[in-house]
């Protein structure tokens, strides 16, 4: 399998400023390509660095990928790095200059090469397509290696690397054997019970059919198994990797065989109901509905949330009573369950989802702590309503909370 | 300054599961604390890559930080390749026992030491405490350099680097020299004009004070200044900046000086000005009244956003007319403008913003494509809206819309 190596270039990424998300993206484009990510270097924008890390990704991998320092600003130090990593000078380019004018033309733009130097490459280095920016990528083959610049950009690297990269390295290496990253998908368990004490000899057991990853996340544990061979081999691993999983005690705690995000599950599985569904949000504030809303095709299920931030727009869209709101409180089971069945009536929903609860790090108190939440629903089976307690700062808590709902969103769903 | 090196640890990281969070958390909190994250090197759990790194990073950082493999699975092999790497035997330890039974005895929990092994340490290595999980941080000292493990789980690498890590280095360093970033936020120009075309000179100006990044983002540029000095040097560096700045064209196109989101900016600027917020969301879902539920204590100004998916949402609770659906279609500057008007009347708040347009990727047509978006405000002084084209995939599209609403949103509340 080809191995590729990142190296994700700028000061940015190293003070604070913002996130690599490049690497998730590629280890994502490699893993459906057959191809592995190897290792990631995150570096400054410097020049020693940036060699040093050439110089061992190159050792360890045959496919070097560096992401940023592309642009048209002086920080942006990635062309004359590689030129001067492998001594080449530089040229105007021909080639170049006609992909340039052409990204530039495509936006109805004109490209001045008196003001920007995208066209002059190290020699030997060629220009890749922009399909959604402007800064070309580069690529260079060194002996048997490949090594290809891209933007730091999350979009343009992502649209370079799948529509540039990836069909260059297929031509040059062949690619031929399957992996497939098979996933147990589990929840309400931690991840220390589900092999230490729910099923010893789980772990054991699933080794035999390839390496093993255990990742806790915000709302449950994802156990990966990855699998090799042909396409018949893999059908038949997942088989018995399933039977084995349903015959253990862990089943109880599986949620999801696949890779479907928790949103993604309720708009397919609510679909093949054809139920239609909404939210009333206080504490998550519009997470649940975005989270629903980042499915493509939701449109066709979710109708929509009343965001009810304030306790005026609880009573007005929600019906939600004054004297529910003076007596238990805006974080109660009684105001949940009033904020579902009322948004269930406002936006003609099937099934309405509530969340009311304390995000902190203000507004706890010794009876409802930071973390607490009253989650309730309202659907064609009922409704009800419940408390949940939580940890985490106001970040994690608003994702927790948004997680427990969208869990009651699937259960009531598939109660039906 | 102290220099830090960052080893983050899992295949998760490599596959395309999960994005690590901890290289900018850390880069943030090391630069508050007048240190500077050097290089971060994102591995698989591999005990060989384990090696390599780690003797890189010793070789160039003082203080080398590993994060992940610290959970009870058996991929989690930091302690492990960290006591083979210096070649310490495990032994219980006591002090780590009482570490680990006090974390489970907080959590109302007993540690069965039968089971799980984190009371059983490389020799010389000691256990941090884990402000907010179970499984306790690593800390060891080889000659003049200082190795901590700490989890990978987010939320913990962060309460466990701020409240154990930094203070231990601290005792050991002595840290003095201040360092500041100072930020100029610009909106709606592209990068590649700010410095090339807008002011020429003003890369070589601002160069004198430190060094400089440019860092693009979804709705603008970040231009920061690495700034060094006392106090009183620092305050008058950044004062003859913001003289340079005000001085320059580029002056129209920046909206902050200074480190506060869009919507922590939103929030302040509408506490001082007492105006209360909401939103009419349908293509944004939701991320718009998010953003802005991030902030902690904007429940002082933001009522709530009725996010009306459905047109069915958008008649009932926004008083949309049936016409204008029909006419100009529920992506069209009017039904921007009736969105906002309604949010304004339902809500009972100051100023409504409203969303309304085609994240994709399907639903577009030659009229109307993909990433058109229709915004729409009404205030106090009056109400209108626009229609905006942007370029992305969906969740790209998603993010620009709210930040073309966000923006939206400060300059109303700018303009009373």
């Amino acid at each position: 399998m080809a191995k590729v190596d990142l190296i994700v270039i700028g000061n940015e990424l190293l003070n604070g400023k913002i996130s690599d998300r490049n690497s998730k993206e590629l280890g994502s484009i490699l893993n459906a390509n057959n191809m592995e990510l190897n290792r990631v270097q995150i570096i400054g924008d410097n020049e020693q660095q940036f060699n040093e890390a050439l110089e061992r990704s190159l050792k360890s991998s045959e496919i070097v990928i560096t992401s940023g320092g592309l642009g048209p600003t002086q920080d942006d130090l990635t062309k004359k790095m590689l030129g001067d990593y492998f001594k080449k000078p530089f040229k105007e380019s021909n080639e170049a200059l006609q992909l340039v004018e052409s990204i530039y033309a495509a936006r109805e733009k004109e490209y001045n090469k008196n003001v920007l130097n995208y066209h002059i490459l190290p020699e030997g280095v060629s220009a890749l397509n922009n399909p959604t920016g402007h800064a070309p990528g580069l690529f260079y083959q060194h002996e048997d290696k490949l090594i290809f610049s891209t933007p730091g950009v999350p979009f343009e690297f992502k649209s370079m690397v799948e529509l540039e990269v990836i069909p260059i390295i297929k031509d040059i290496f062949k690619l031929d054997k399957s992996i497939y990253q098979f996933s147990i998908r589990t929840w309400k368990v931690p991840e220390s019970k589900i092999f230490n004490e729910i099923d010893t000899k789980l772990w054991t057991a699933l080794s035999k059919f390839g390496v093993i990853s255990s990742l806790p996340h915000i709302f449950g544990v994802d156990i990966g198994v990855a699998l090799r061979g042909s396409d018949s081999e893999l059908s038949s691993k997942k088989n018995e990797i399933k039977d084995l999983i349903m015959n253990s005690p862990v089943a109880d705690y599986v949620w999801q065989f696949g890779k479907l995000s928790l949103e993604e599950l309720i708009v397919f599985e609510a679909k093949n109901k054809n139920l239609t569904l909404g939210f009333a949000e206080s504490c998550t504030g519009g997470l649940c509905a975005s989270k629903i809303t980042d499915v493509s095709g939701s449109s066709q299920v979710f109708f929509g949330s009343i965001v009810s931030y304030a306790n005026s727009v609880k009573i007005k869209s929600l019906g939600v009573l004054n004297e529910t709101l003076n007596t238990q409180g805006a974080v109660s089971s009684q105001t949940a369950l009033e904020m579902a069945i009322g948004a269930k009536e406002h936006l003609q929903v099937d099934i309405a989802v509530s969340t009311t609860g304390i995000a902190g790090p203000l507004g706890g108190s010794t009876e409802k702590p930071v973390g607490t939440v009253g989650i309730g629903f309202a659907g064609p089976l009922g409704s009800d309503s419940k408390i949940f307690n939580f940890n985490g700062d106001r970040e994690i808590l608003k994702q927790r909370f948004a997680h427990r709902a969208l869990i009651t969103m699937l259960e009531k769903i598939r109660e039906i």
